[in-house]
């Protein structure tokens, strides 16, 4: 396996995907965590300006979907058939689509705005009932009973969706009761050795 | 092949990437072009309710940028290598943000509003630029000579390149002066007989 640099800043984010893919597929990475000190310094020097960045053997990789897909497709995780890819990356969608509205409302809530945060979360639900009801469309197509969400293997489907969950369900646990099919696949990552070690070691952040 | 149909409005769009990938791999396809007037009985049958929608043999698959990848992965329009196919996302992950944001606001110029032009018009270059900026980082890393944008061959990073700036250049033909390998790029295309056949037959729409 080639030598991975992945610089992210210093919390989940949009660069916890990444690192989970590696700690599932036990890939050792270099975890370059910028801080918002070193940020200004940093930033002309990263193609595009953004983070996450990452860097395999010297080449470097921008575009946060492009990198999880990119290492999803070196680890074996992006699917086995040509449909499978397909169904791992409509899920992620959708999930990418959820996380993003909620980081951009919900996830920083007004302070003394009653209303403003009713109208944040009834956004929020929408589009979260919107997206999982197609991921639990997708899941039902799968005919396997191994209890991964697309095939017979664990995917990055099965990655994303723990882990866009998972600031979500920190402050609203009931958002996926309607959605047994989800929490399986769920836990069935959850029970994976190497992803409950990499929890146990990681770092708290806030985000 | 399978049998295809591509369900989306009559317009070009979020559409024409996935036609312009049917004709330039010479893929027979049902173009299916959804009227403003159907589209309210047609769309709680579609899944996510949203346009494009792509049908294989029965199976459908939503989100564009799926659609796309999943048609270029299937004509092996997707690139060789793994770096390959990573650039070639990289490629159109840009270009499509750079067209979500001409379609979000110049793409519909308001009327008897300078100052909001120009406000638009700032905004769209700004974004245009760090866009092109970086396709033409990633096209300078090709050591081939074959003229194509990733590896040695043709790719949907080729034929979303021309896509994306067709509409933009129709109202500001000048965007493109400054980068010449992505002019050199969308040439090479268009010299290809089978998409020049399409173009000729296309249907003339606003968008």
């Amino acid at each position: 396996m080639p030598k991975f640099v992945l610089h992210y800043f210093d919390a989940r984010g949009r660069g916890e995907p990444a690192r989970l893919l590696f700690a599932v597929a036990g890939i050792p990475f270099q975890d370059r965590r910028v801080s918002q000190e070193e940020w200004p310094a940093i930033k002309p020097k990263i193609p595009g300006g953004t983070l996450p960045y990452l860097e395999v053997e010297g080449v470097g990789i921008t575009q946060s979907m492009v990198i999880y897909r990119h290492l999803a497709r070196l680890f074996g995780l992006d699917g086995d058939t040509v449909l499978d890819k397909a169904h791992v990356e409509e899920i992620t969608e959708y999930l990418i689509e959820m996380k993003i509205k909620y980081m951009s409302g919900l996830a920083f809530p007004p302070k003394d705005d009653e209303e403003k945060l009713k109208q944040l979360k009834e956004e929020f639900m929408t589009k979260l009932q919107a997206c999982c009801c197609q991921i639990d469309r997708i899941l039902q197509t799968n005919k396997s009973t191994e209890g991964w969400a697309v095939g017979k293997k664990l995917t990055f489907a099965d990655i994303m969706m723990f882990e866009a969950f998972e600031h979500v369900l920190s402050s609203m646990p009931e958002v996926l009761d309607k959605y047994p099919r989800i929490q399986k696949c769920r836990k069935k990552l959850q029970s994976l050795k190497k992803l409950q070690e990499y929890l146990s070691k990681r770092k708290v952040t806030a985000f």
